[in-house]
């Protein structure tokens, strides 16, 4: 597996973000998908705990340091063109989502009600 | 498979584009990140295949069309805020990425250097 040596390979867009995919890593469920900065991806790489930029806040975001669910990183990816990151994570707590669901994706397509 | 009618629940963007992950069902490898406009995503859902909208292209983008490498949904979730939508799909052909890689998450950022 290649490895990079720089954040240059990584496309951060006109407002300066990257969408970010926290995977499980023991039940392989994807969790939630998020933004990070250039400071919060870093952060995140260096740390080991994902560390999110709130676009709705404007600031940055430490998953779990309110709720105590931190997401401890195993394996971090840059897709093929820079443009994404998938990070596998240990899902402390209870789970990922605000609503108490252990994912945000918790809502099939194919259920919503007309 | 039921075929909605209303996409209330999922929220674009300014551009009115929704990211899609793509994750593969058997293996449970994220494959890719994608977006979707209201248009390929209602085709998704009555097509059972992919269908993103290409940004760089600025035009609908059926996964496969070119390649013979379709992803056919199995299933179909929206995040907890309605802003990105997660698919369980399969994988056909030898994988999602135009590098010949199964997923376009090949590259590790672990290792990379600070």
């Amino acid at each position: 597996m290649k490895t990079i040596t720089s954040l240059d390979d990584v496309s951060f867009d006109a407002n300066g973000w990257v969408p970010a995919i926290a995977q499980d890593a023991s039940t392989m469920r994807v969790l939630m998908l998020g933004y990070m900065n250039p400071d919060t991806l870093r952060e995140t790489l260096e740390t080991g705990r994902m560390t999110y930029f709130s676009r709705s806040r404007n600031q940055r975001w430490l998953k779990g340091e309110t709720s105590g669910n931190f997401q401890q990183v195993k394996e971090a990816f840059v897709d093929c063109e820079g443009r994404s990151l998938l990070f596998l994570v240990d899902q402390t707590g209870e789970g990922a989502c605000h609503t108490g669901e252990f994912s945000c994706y918790f809502r099939s397509l194919h259920d919503l009600d007309q």
